[in-house]
């Protein structure tokens, strides 16, 4: 599920649809900080980032910090199960 | 565990430790925004905060996102498992 900027979707068709209908085409991340941490006995994985957005045709980068939360697949790899996006409005 | 300003910090007496050791004695938090998601099959339940820290004598607030993980007990209650702490620096 994702949590982007207090709107909450739920499902990986709606998440999809949401990231795409995003009403900007361009976005550079640069990220600041990343901090991970295991999440428990389920084997996943917390990871929390901080940096910046910037939008193509603007001139001022966002703050923002996203925090995601992995969880393993039986094959060996994992899927974003949690996702929480916020801009860090000066 | 936590994870403050990119140190790791495991168990509980060590975070008691680190917390108490902290250069001020007097911080007031206010929250800007509280974003929560169940985090699996545990039971467990995310909670992503960010909001300003002023220090006593500061004249500037400090904008920060700290993200927990908080775990059931038997008992019913929650306890924090996983703590990530950052400052957003302007």
């Amino acid at each position: 599920m994702l949590t982007f900027e207090g709107q909450k979707i739920q499902g990986s068709q709606n998440i999809v649809n949401k990231l795409t209908s995003l009403p900007f085409d361009q976005c550079k991340h640069t990220i600041t900080t990343v901090d991970c941490q295991p999440s428990g006995p389920s084997g996943g994985m917390l990871v929390f980032v901080s940096g910046n957005l910037q939008l193509a045709g603007e001139q001022h980068a966002l703050k923002f910090s996203q925090m995601f939360h992995l969880m393993p697949t039986p094959q060996g790899s994992f899927y974003v199960y949690n996702d929480i996006f916020r801009l860090n409005y000066a």
